[in-house]
């Protein structure tokens, strides 16, 4: 007897619960009625030390404490085991709690007579397909046909673990792991803590979830169209795509292995900016090409800026109008830089970002879409609406031959070379270049469950390989991010976008900013994000 | 009517002729009957000032010699152009002689009240399908349907001009580009110029004869299988292929456009190993990444070792056994080496080389082959026997769904990371890593015509991406390289090969050695070449 996807979805769900009934002590106090915000529930649930090691820490000041065994490691990953057993019981944000596997690497670490590592005894977390360290690693990448799968380490996992790391949480992404919400038919719906309403973005929301509610403080994400960025977004949180081939996604369990037009990258998610530095500092720094052969040889080298970096602004992108709240916070940051002497100008490249849509959506699927359908079908599990949306709503997802891939792949080198021609011209002035762009990394904060379908704000710098830093800007307020009821839309996306916003829908949503530097300049994005922040008064 | 293709070509050529009619003074002195080795010839045809500027400088005292005015840089291009168009009548090798622009530019630059630009009056030659600059570029790369074809500069030709040099000729390039000979429908045949019975080597075989008789000095190869190593080492010149995305490749005339499961990249050709550096360090330093968006940001920092290199030896690829000259200049250089206080020991790296042929050979066409016949049909051109041999006559060209792309895209990723893990292991012993490893650039010597059939020596390195340098080491002795009549061959291109040898077929051949590096450790090979070329006594 064949057995339906539902059953072993279900167990897939049961097994997961062994993992939660570990939580030692039981959280207690939990509502039955769970609040639209979760942000109140720690408080309710964990004990002051609990809380105190969880929420009063940036992760430099916890990597201190924990070396200098102020806390030890056990009582630390004890702290976030149950605060994300909390956000999990929030928020479904979680596939894994590894209980045992992180008290006994917490113990082994305590027992060494000296503190080891630049992450010795920090708690992280990691998106599900990227596997891990524990005895019993199965990664299902969302897939139903895929429960059960045997998996193991990564490249970029086992560089942390060479540096003292704890694996504790492994977390939730959506059917395909193409969607920028966060939603499968082996574990359901993630929401998003601050407002359960709306979603924590994704692909990687199940860790902006978990961030978000600071069940973990530091974890690992991916992005091809925005998986990371467009979460921490959605969330509140720190998050960092870097350039291709900068860190490994070697050892992923994931679709299309081999397929190179277009991949994806991991990177850090975070509750604070220095997390990030830290993050690549360390994953660049242990020679990773040395381990995968497709990374680039290219050292971590930290960018010091001489003078105020120069901003460009992008308002929008010429498709879709952000939300007020977004435009709100692009304006209350550019106002920042300004008065800390930045040189601040509007970012106008003259260049249609619909057509980076065009080409990246093609590239993701150049076989139509088969190769992931076909792996949906083998459970018979259903496509889920935004899977749907991503490959048969989009009209240029088609099978194509090797000549239209080359085809494509030319308008993608050529739209990346008039993009790098655009940029260098805005030299052309005052013999200065814009340093970073500023710019929304969605066209709005979270959105209703559902609704995540224009990936515009992200996906475009995937195309272009452009690095990009997120970080949190400000929350929704109903009272002055008002509807402008006099916008015509100009298209059908721009329509569908701007139909959503109502300011009530978004109650307690955070609002976030990106940084986008050109290729390969990772560390001046990050060295910007900091000026930036310092302009704000951080 | 339509015009069949051989008045096509013979229109090319006659076109070309036109450009040999401006040389002023006219050749004379070249005898009707060729000799075999057109090496003596520039003595009977060249003044004795022709023969000093090209011969008995390198390329940085010539670039000294120019920039202190020693040498006007009119009188430095006539001795190349002359010295060229001598080339030409031997071996044809140019596709075009840039007589009239060339001498406007030494003109301009001797115009000028100062010397300006690191290469300030010095010719480069140039592979015909890369372009370049002049009044009329047109760009056939080869292909009879392609006579006509306008075209530009490109990036790199753009860099070089920027930095003062003169170009002044262009060279020959197989059918498709893709042999290790050069044989075109349009141009013909070129020769080697130490003996014309055996193939220049290919695809950038015109700037090898061309630079074999120092009728250039510094050329601009590409190598995607090859074709810049191959040809270096037929002709007893350096030549070195980067890691891919260093060096620009924006502009070439090319096919297959787009495709990027295995690239091409340009790289020098040159009579020094000083040149080599001198070129990489220009067309880096000159932040090319700014005008090509596809390249890597990666200085350019020369490698300095702090001890004596370790030197692996590649006896031979055990799938085809080198000739005996080719296994005598390994042992001469490494003994060299050996008595240097170097570290050689043998490269064993426990994987079967025959694979990578399978998956390179494979990503080269991965549409069958189509989109080139087709270009070959438009004009009705015959496919040549090489041709047939790259697309017809290997069983892995086939037109591969997307789903197969993928396929061969992670065989080839799992076979670099396999090497890449091997190279690891060599540190396993002493914890000394093997730095370089010294290998034949080819079986043998320069291969009598039509027999360039197996691409193991060079091909293997671009499946990895791994810079190489070619580098001459000695000449075919047909009185100490003797076959060795009890080799009993280990397969069928193994026996091919075996075959071929006879000692005097290979009369005056240099004999080339290559020196490969890790991936994206460009400056270090040619640090490691210094250091072996320093052993040698040079």
């Amino acid at each position: 007897m064949t057995v339906t996807w539902e059953v072993r979805a279900s167990e897939a769900k049961t097994k997961r619960e062994a993992g939660f009934a570990k939580v030692e002590p039981p959280l207690d106090g939990i509502p039955d009625q769970l609040p639209v915000n979760s942000l109140g529930l720690p408080k309710i649930v964990l004990t002051e030390k609990e809380l105190k090691i969880t929420e009063e820490y940036t992760i430099t000041q916890l990597l201190t404490a924990l070396r200098t065994r102020k806390f030890s490691v056990e009582e630390v990953t004890r702290a976030f085991l149950r605060r994300a057993a909390l956000a999990q019981a929030a928020t479904n944000c979680l596939t894994d709690l590894l209980w045992d596997d992180a008290i006994e690497r917490a113990r082994y670490l305590d027992s060494l007579p000296e503190p080891k590592g630049q992450l010795f005894g920090l708690p992280i977390s990691t998106k599900e397909h990227q596997g891990g360290i524990g005895r019993n690693i199965e990664s299902t990448a969302s897939f139903v046909a895929w429960i059960g799968k045997k998996h193991g380490s990564n490249i970029l996992c086992d560089l942390l673990w060479e540096e003292g790391c704890v694996f504790y949480a492994r977390t939730t992404q959506p059917q395909t792991i193409m969607h920028l919400e966060t939603e499968s038919n082996v574990y359901g719906r993630t929401v998003n803590p601050h407002n359960r309403n709306l979603t924590p973005g994704g692909s990687t929301g199940g860790e902006s979830a978990l961030i978000g509610m600071r069940g973990s403080i530091l974890g690992i994400g991916g992005d091809i169209g925005g998986s990371i960025r467009c979460p921490a977004a959605h969330c509140g949180i720190y998050g960092f795509k870097p350039s291709l081939k900068r860190i490994s996604v070697m050892g992923q369990m994931t679709h299309m292995v081999g397929k190179e037009a277009i991949i994806s990258t991991p990177g850090p998610m975070a509750v604070d900016r220095e997390a990030l530095e830290l993050f690549m500092k360390i994953a660049i720094g242990a020679k990773p090409w040395r381990r995968d052969a497709s990374l680039m040889v290219k050292e971590w080298t930290p960018y010091k800026f001489d003078r105020p970096p120069k901003i460009a602004v992008q308002w929008w992108d010429g498709v879709v109008r952000p939300h007020p709240p977004m435009t709100r916070a692009l304006k209350e940051v550019a106002e920042a830089c300004r008065k800390a002497g930045m040189e601040v100008v509007d970012w106008c490249p003259g260049i249609d970002h619909s057509k980076a849509w065009d080409i990246v959506s093609s590239l993701y699927f150049p076989d139509g879409g088969e190769h992931i359908l076909n792996i949906i079908k083998e459970s018979g599990e259903p496509v889920l609406p935004l899977t749907k949306f991503i490959i048969h709503e989009q009209p240029t997802v088609k099978k194509l031959t090797q000549q239209e891939l080359w085809d494509r792949c030319a308008e993608r080198d050529a739209y990346r070379q008039a993009y790098s021609d655009a940029w260098n011209k805005t030299a052309d002035a005052d013999g200065r270049e814009v340093d970073v762009i500023l710019c929304p990394p969605s066209f709005g904060a979270a959105t209703p469950h559902g609704q995540s379908r224009y990936w515009g704000y992200t996906a475009h710098w995937n195309l272009l390989d452009y690095p990009g830093a997120v970080f949190p800007v400000t929350v929704v307020d109903p009272a002055r991010d008002l509807k402008d009821a006099s916008y015509v839309p100009k298209n059908a996306d721009d329509q569908f976008v701007y139909d959503m916003y109502e300011p009530e829908k978004y109650v307690h949503a955070p609002v976030c900013l990106q940084v986008i530097g050109r290729r390969h300049f990772d560390e001046k994005v990050l060295a910007a994000l900091a000026e930036i922040e310092r302009a704000m008064g951080r």
